[in-house]
Formats: C-alpha cells, sequence, structure tokens
C-alpha cells in the first residue's frame, strides 16, 4: 500500500498545525492532499505555509467528492465534527477528529454508529494519551498495584484565560458558537484521561457550574463536579479558566494506596497489603498498613499530536491498534454533558444521560445565545 | 490573684492528658484541685497518675458544688458538653470545652448564650490554632495578601481507622454515643480551621456522606461536601477514615495568587497584581499574571493542647485574648450539622440550618441507633 491521502477540514489553530505536520513529511505513509476552509484568508495561509502539492477546497461537498483523498482530519468548530465525519464515513473515509467529539451525545452516539457501519480506521486527537505519565498511571491501575478504586480527585485549574481570549472572537465562550465553556473547550483531555486511565467511567453525577462568574460569557468558565462510580467509588472535578497561578493535580486512591501527579510528576503509595485485609484482621487501636513511597520511572517521549496522527495512519497502514479510539471520544462527553444536566436541572442525574433530554435543553441555549450570526466563524 | 483551681471532669484520653498536664505544674497560674468521673477505673488511674491534692469525685453535681474550683475544663462525652458546661456557668466558673463544642447546634447555641450572660472565660480545645503554620496562613488572608477567596479545597483523609479501633468501645461510631463519624470524631480541627484560617463560614452546603462504607458503624466514614460562600466562592472539603495512606492538603485560591499546605509545608504563590486587575486590563491571548513561588518561614512552635489551656489560664488572669473562644466552637458543628443535613436531605442546606429540624432528625437517629444502653460509656 502506497501513501495515504490525506485531507484536512477547517484551518484553525489545530487544523493549521495538522497541515504543518503533513506537509514536512512528519508522519510515515500519510501525504497531504487536500485541504478545506470556507474562509479565504486561512486558504491564503496554506498557499503561503505548505510547499507540497496541496489541492485547495473552499466548499466542503466539492472536498469531499473531488480531492480523492483516502483519508481526513476533521479539525472544523466542535458542533460540526459529527456531521462531517458522518459524511466521511459514507464515502469510504478513514477518519481522525479532533477533541470534542462533538458537542452532545445524540449525534457523537450517530457518528459512533456510522463509523461502527463503515469498518474504516476511526481515531479521536485525544494527544494527552501519549503522555508516558498518564500511560503509567493506567497501567498501574490496569495491572491491579494500585487495588480496587475508592477515591478520584482531580483538580485542573490551569487553563486561565482572560477576558481578551473571550473577546478574540465572537464565538468564543458561547452556547451557539462552542456548545459550552471550560468543560467543551479546556478540559476535555483531563475528562478523557479521567475516565482511560482509572478505566471508570462515573455512575452518578452532581455538578456545580458557575455561568460567567469571571468573565463576560454565557457558559461556565467555573466547574466542581461530584460523581459516584458503580463500585461505590467516589470522585470530584474541578476546573476553571479564572484562576491564576491553577493547579493540576490527579489523586486516585485505591486499595492498595494512592497515586498522585502534581506538576507532572508521579508518586506512588504503595501498600504491602490490601487495606481490606488490613481493615478485618488488625487487632490494635490505631494502625494502619506499611506504606512504600515508591518513585516509578517515566520513559519514553510525549509524542504528542504527531503521535495521534502517526498512530492513526499506521492503524491504517499496519492494522496497529488506536492509542485513541474515535468511538472513545463520546466517554468525555458523556461527562461534560452529564455535569451541564445536572446543573442545569439542579440534581444528581444517572449516565449514560438522556441523550435526547440534553439536545433539547441545549438547543434551549442556543436559542438565547448572544452569537447572532447563523455561520461558523472558522469553518 | 492568686493560683486559678482547675477541675477536669471527664477523664478519658483527653480528660487524662489535661490532668497530667495540670498536675505536673506546667500550667503557670494553675493548679489542679479536683476532678470527676463516674468510673472507678478512672478514678483510680488519677490515683496512681498524679501527685498533687486532688479531689476526687465520681457525681458530677457535688463536683460542681463542692470542690471548690474556679474553672473547669469539661472532656466529657461529646453530647454533654453543653449541659455540663451551661451547669458551670451558672456556678460562676470558666469554661474550657473539647472539641466538639457538643453534637447539635440547638444546645450549643444555648451554651453560648450562658457563656454569655455569665461574663467568665470561655474557651475551647482548638489545639490546632496554635499551630503556626495555620495562624500564618490566617495573617496571610486577614492582611490582603492573597486578596479576596475564590475556592477552597481540603482533603484530609489521613484519619485512617480499623475495624478494631471502632469495636473498642459499643459507644464509638454510633448516633447514640457519638452523635457522628468522621465529621464529628476526627475532622472538628479541620471543619474549624477551614473557616478560621479564610474568615469564611459557608453560606450553602451540598454534601454526600457514605454511612459505613469501609467500617461495620452506623455512621459515616467517607464525606464530600461542596459549598458556596457569600461572596460566590465555592468550596471542596473531604474526608475519610478509610484511606491509607491518606492526604493531608488544603488549597486557598485568592484573587491575588495560592496558598497550598501539604505536608505540613506552606507555599504562597503570589500574583504581582491582581487576577481580577489583569483580566480586566490584559490585551493579548494567553498571558496570565506574573506569579512568584514563595517560600515564607514559619516561625515558633505549636504548643498545642498546652498552650491552650494556658492561654485559656492568661485570659481569666491577665484578660489574654482567647485564640479559641469557646462562643466559636459552634462554627465547625455549624458545618458538620450542614453536612448531614444535606446529606439526609439529599439536598443543598442553607448555613445557619435549621437548628431545631437539626435536633429532631438527630433523634430519629439515636431512636434506631445501635447502641442499646442508656448511660455513657466514659463518664
Amino acid at each position: 500500500m502506497g501513501l495515504i491521502k490525506v485531507g484536512v477540514i477547517g484551518i484553525g489553530n489545530m487544523g493549521g498545525s495538522h497541515i504543518l505536520q503533513l506537509d514536512k513529511g512528519y508522519i510515515n505513509g500519510a501525504t497531504l492532499t487536500a485541504v478545506c476552509d470556507r474562509n479565504d484568508h486561512r486558504i491564503e495561509w496554506v498557499k503561503n505555509n505548505t510547499t507540497g502539492e496541496v489541492q485547495l477546497f473552499q466548499d466542503e461537498e466539492a472536498f469531499l467528492n473531488e480531492s480523492g483523498i483516502d483519508a481526513v482530519i476533521i479539525a472544523t468548530p466542535h458542533y460540526t465534527h459529527p456531521e462531517v465525519a458522518i459524511k466521511a464515513f459514507a464515502r469510504g473515509m478513514h477518519v481522525l477528529v479532533e477533541k470534542p467529539a462533538g458537542v452532545y451525545t445524540k449525534s457523537v452516539l450517530e457518528m459512533n454508529a456510522a463509523a461502527k457501519a463503515s469498518g474504516k480506521v476511526f481515531g479521536i486527537v485525544y494527544n494527552q494519551r501519549t503522555n508516558p505519565l498518564y500511560q503509567k498511571i493506567r497501567e498501574l491501575i490496569q495491572s491491579g498495584e494500585l487495588g480496587e478504586i475508592k477515591r478520584t480527585n482531580w483538580i485542573v485549574t490551569d487553563w486561565y484565560r482572560s477576558q481578551s481570549y473571550y473577546d478574540s472572537n465572537e464565538w468564543r465562550a458561547t452556547w451557539k458558537g462552542e456548545g459550552g465553556g471550560v468543560l467543551l473547550n479546556q478540559a476535555p483531555h483531563q475528562l478523557d484521561l479521567w475516565q482511560w486511565t482509572t478505566g471508570l467511567m462515573p455512575k452518578y453525577i452532581q455538578a456545580f457550574c458557575s455561568v460567567g462568574k469571571y468573565h463576560d460569557i454565557e457558559v461556565e468558565d467555573d466547574v466542581t463536579a461530584y460523581v459516584e462510580y458503580e463500585n461505590g467509588a467516589t470522585g470530584v472535578f474541578i476546573t476553571s479558566t479564572g484562576e491564576a497561578p491553577g493547579t493540576n493535580r490527579f489523586e486516585i486512591v485505591g486499595d492498595r494506596g494512592k497515586i498522585v501527579v502534581e506538576n507532572e510528576e508521579l508518586v506512588f503509595y504503595r501498600l504491602t497489603q490490601s487495606e481490606r485485609e488490613f481493615n478485618a484482621s488488625y487487632k490494635g487501636s490505631f494502625g494502619q498498613p506499611e506504606c512504600w513511597k515508591v518513585d516509578i520511572p517515566i520513559k519514553g517521549e510525549n509524542s504528542d499530536h504527531l503521535g495521534i496522527i502517526q498512530n492513526w495512519t499506521d492503524a491504517i497502514l499496519k492494522g496497529t491498534p488506536l492509542l485513541a479510539p474515535g468511538e472513545e471520544g463520546v466517554k468525555a462527553l458523556e461527562i461534560s454533558n452529564a455535569i451541564y444536566l445536572s446543573s442545569w436541572l439542579n440534581q444528581k442525574v444517572e449516565l449514560p444521560i438522556n441523550a435526547e433530554l440534553y439536545y433539547q435543553k441545549l438547543q434551549e441555549k442556543i436559542k438565547h445565545s448572544s452569537l447572532s450570526r447563523t455561520g461558523n466563524a472558522v469553518r
């Protein structure tokens, strides 16, 4: 099999980055064949910044029907990910979609069904999954080293944004333009890693979102979510764009110890026996299981976006397992949708949420959105 | 004025410790004059472990009426703190009460009223307030260094207890015997420091308590509480007796930076300007205020229980301001009562809570308590 002919649709920050990596030949087995964006300036940018022969499209249908590409990277606005992916699958293309998978699970589930029916390779740009630190956490949990999980806690408030950031584009931080705030635009990676490393999806969520707390925006910029898992474990996820300096600290407590990640350092507190066993057998007053503080080396580079695109290309060419299967994009989205729904209904919600109810509630938000235009700025 | 004649009522772990410190002459200006406990063994213990002349009582009324003491330290079971204190104030005594102030705010408010009416010196054994680390946090906040508070987060799960601990006394971890679990018995110090250092009481609380999650007990051993403050700030408090090794990490985010305490170390991340001002004036895309990581020396010793008793004695003798005024005991209790009430009602509750409603709900718990005896084990 020769080079995979790759097209990129949507030339914003991320699409532009993918275009450059492909054009420079950084991805083995793939060649940049076509790009698509409605915006003249962005097409001009591609002309001026790429060296290879690239077909330029401003019309989505023409891009999909006439470019002759085998595979497409979708970096359009969040809302449009599912519809573009479904069209691509219908034409027999492989798909790599930017995060978040979409804005509401209803459409993302349709995208997943289309992917499955097509049999094509479907990936999502969860580039933090290439970070060996999070891979190691996942390994410690999957291998049973940490034992049954009791509690998770992620404070990820290092997503500081100023008002000027939000003011830089009118679609930013609007229900109509982006479909959410910090949960949908800044924190999707951590929402994904939260469930990916632990292997646990919340069963119930009760969440508290503050809308426009630190900025003049119509969506949330501050969130605290409490979750309960099927096995009885609990968790908390806190994120904000209004704190400086932010925190990024992830703690996972298990029956055999505790993992703490802060400042990109992993510490594993390892019990020499199961706490549940200790609890059942100990006869003294104030004892607790022996605990070792273990330094675990983190090997390997964080290959990031490049790693995700290469892995997706290898999956197409050689059947390499995907690090971030596209179908898994719905998980982080399910969590963020549930957080919104809980906050709107002011009650605990069960996962999976009622996707239709969420869609309807979202339409109400969109109807009253301050974004007046019908179009999308970056497509 | 000569030596203050001090009596101690309730000779459990804490009462015994106070008796020894007084008997050894560690408290300037105070002398141990009388002790009281129903239990023969405990009275015997005092005989064998003290050197001074101490009157021994097994009857509370006789102790209060006949001992001739000026001041009393109350270390009886939690439930009885207010009733004993009220009797002492009625006899013109100064009072130092062990934590928690009581079990429900209704009776503690009555105790506070009696204290006020008596004009006597009323302290509470919040001995963690003598820790210079928490004093420094309070100072950084009171002086405005941290700026307006945005968020607080305390994970204090280093209260590990085994089943054998709970089994050691039948009154432990029962609604009838202790009136609560980890919130009332292990975490009151942190609940107090949480409000004392920040100067903020929550306005609303929504909490999630797990009853007997890790132990065969009828009260909670795992808690996550979400709070909202009057100024819009939010907070989370997590505590448990089922995790090993536990965490003790307190984070306070303000407009001018962030304070983090973990492993008894204080780090102050200090912004060179207010975040709110930066947000309003910055014109770029991804900038944030300059931040300095500041090491602040923690001076002085943690005088602990000794410091509290000395300070209370000095307040009686010289009018020294109390580090832990007894009237403030209701604050941490108000928080823990609100956490229980929110958990029982499965809804957000406003503070101050309805003290009468809480009292009634608690009576239902007591009615179904597994503790069958009518008496109290340690009094």
